[in-house]
């Protein structure tokens, strides 16, 4: 391994200021602005929501990321979408972007934007103007100020999510990954996640970037599903200040494999968060899918499973309703056999083998429960019928979550 | 319109028998067994859940249904799903046949089984095999022993469920075409509900049979989602008595036409029924999507719609949270312009436009909550991008289906 988990968010890497500040958006009054600031312009890559009704802000980050221009600042808003606004919805975009931009003395070409928060509102635009300025006479390179924008990107979302690595390249310079990001309702990510922001000081060609992160991507940030519903907002970025001093990643070489490793753990570890957090929640369940015939098959397996309503009402209920799991696998559409399949149950309070070639083990009830009774479980589906796996990470169906969202807009 | 909508079920044709009875499947007492028997030898068409988990009377049913053979029975427990049971789930379906062949005089190879309940639990044989025996002589033709056997395939079901029409062909005779079916949880049928039996006197062949069924559960059954997933053990069966004394249909001409009618209005009505009795469900949410491109978009867009859980809850809330309506259809799959969409909401409390050309139409909340607040509710979204329609059932989110569902088995 050529990483090294490290504490801290947005600010771990050099070359990078964050800021959070309550704009007034949420009626709390909590934290609901972030701004994240390069010193220097950046290499930017970026994966957005699949969702044929996109956000405008997806729309403005896509335009500026696919450009090939660098970008020097991120300005979220958490409460209001800016998700089906029409032109209007476009034009405060780019309002929010010229105001950061005067703030912070760049090209509004260089400022991306993103909002999460109800579908369908106008940004309030007083507000959002006060909030960029109120931002940028606050930004800082402490690992505070990065927690301090992880926070004001909440909207459900009960704890701050950040992760990030230090990695050591061939020629012995070593570079920073850290990020952070959000996303508890509406969580069904397809080529990214609600909304995450990831900074690295690593030397690395926009080409190379974006691959890193293309690669990364459908294996964490979309592996996870709260509730099945792929947001409009979903926004994933990644920025460079290259200020690591290591020689710059140009090709798939050892140091692109070595920051792609680094990446992959942060993002595995904000995915494992988001799931962790999903709305109303009491446990994050992870499935691991083993021995698949392909790559997809494990993915499209444990994915389905963990999207599965009942089977995520059976781990509230701390019930090992193991038939809910193979149904789930079944109607995923992946190829594997049934009678094939060997289940695993797992958390701190122990490891229980449910299943055995598709059949019951008369494994304990009581230790099972007892399993499931944990924060973190992990099952793992053997299908003994080839070399690939894959991890997807979801969380039980509580009342808290009908609750939440039974009264969301209210 | 070529039929009638009349009283009953399954007895409602010529020439079929039915009855229900208690064989201590189900803790409660209820009844939990039910049998069809049809006078004389029926053709038979059928379809089947395409879950690679297929639950053993499946396996049975479709090897039966696909060999040609005539069909004089039909045997259902509700209980234990006799799914992930291996060779021992296949052998109690032979068992189960072979013991109501012996009390009906009929070959085993005549008679086909259906299960629904509990996943990996074998069949208690000595109730089984003790339960046909009761049924085969309580066999009835009364609407009451129709509605008798509809009861006693319910499991979390909280109605009985049943529809019936009667059609009249280009010759004057008179067929009738009626059915029953259950359905509550584990419910987003794919080829077809969980279980449905429908019976009809009409003459007709076995290939026009199979094909007016193949023709109407992709819309109807197929268009039905409770909580996305997907069973094991989905079964729908149509057999002909061929008593009617109509001209037998043997081409796609006025009569098939007619016939094909009114098995879509049965099987609609079923399909409604079974998504107002979703588990936990206080209200049926219809989504209609109209004047989309292609039939598959339209089917697509809608059912993406009832099956959201974000949309599920907010009608829950009596909450007119279109933004999740309008990302549950971007995320479909499904080519549409959001930017065109106009969006209605009605129930017998009135009707509202909430979206016109993919804007809010600043319509009153209140009214809104009030139309939400019905137990039966429209939803129209109007695509203006072509002449192609469907329609799709589902149900709110409610805590009951938490309740139902972490606390399933025990």
């Amino acid at each position: 391994m050529s990483f090294t988990i490290i504490e801290g968010g947005v600010t771990a890497a050099q070359g990078f200021l964050a800021a959070g500040c309550a704009a007034g958006l949420k009626k709390n009054g909590n934290a609901d602005m972030a701004m994240i600031f390069a010193k220097t312009p950046c290499e930017v890559a970026g994966t957005f929501t699949t969702n044929r009704v996109k956000a405008a802000p997806v729309v403005w980050d896509r335009d500026i990321v696919s450009s090939g221009a660098k970008v020097q600042a991120i300005v979220v808003n958490a409460g209001v979408a800016n998700a089906c606004t029409g032109e209007q919805g476009l034009a405060y975009c780019r309002e929010t972007a010229e105001e950061a931009a005067k703030a912070l003395n760049v090209p509004a070409e260089n400022v991306l934007v993103a909002s999460t928060g109800v579908i369908g509102r106008q940004l309030p635009m007083d507000k959002i103007t006060a909030g960029v300025r109120t931002l940028a006479g606050k930004l800082g390179d402490c690992l505070h100020d990065g927690t301090d924008a992880a926070k004001a990107i909440m909207t459900t979302d009960t704890v701050v999510k950040q992760a990030a690595v230090s990695v050591t390249f061939a020629d012995g310079s070593v570079a920073t990954i850290g990020g952070c990001c959000k996303g508890s309702g509406m969580i069904h990510p397809n080529m990214c996640t609600m909304l995450s922001f990831i900074t690295t000081d690593a030397c690395i060609c926009k080409e190379m970037l974006q691959k890193a992160l293309s690669e990364v991507v459908p294996d964490t940030f979309n592996m996870v599903s709260v509730d099945g519903d792929t947001s409009t907002n979903d926004t994933c970025l990644l920025m460079s200040s290259e200020m690591a001093g290591n020689t710059r990643i140009n090709s798939e070489n050892t140091d692109y494999t070595a920051f792609k490793e680094g990446l992959l753990d942060v993002c595995t570890r904000l995915a494992r968060q988001m799931a962790r957090d999903g709305e109303g929640a009491t446990a994050l369940f992870e499935m691991r899918v083993i021995h698949a015939r392909t790559k997809e098959d494990a993915k499209v397996l444990a994915r389905s499973v963990v999207s599965s309503a009942l089977t995520k009402a059976a781990v509230y209920g701390h019930d090992a309703n193991w038939g809910r799991i193979l149904c789930a696998m079944g109607y995923s559409g992946a190829v594997f056999e049934p009678e094939k399949v060997d289940l695993f149950l797992s958390s701190s309070a122990g490891r229980i083998q449910i299943l055995s070639n598709g059949v019951d083990t008369g494994y304990s009830e009581e230790l099972a429960t007892e399993i499931l009774s944990q924060n973190e479980i992990l099952c793992v589906a053997d299908c003994k019928d080839g070399n690939a796996s894959a991890d997807a990470w979801g969380c039980d169906l509580t009342h808290k979550y009908v609750d939440i969202n039974a009264d969301y807009r209210s």
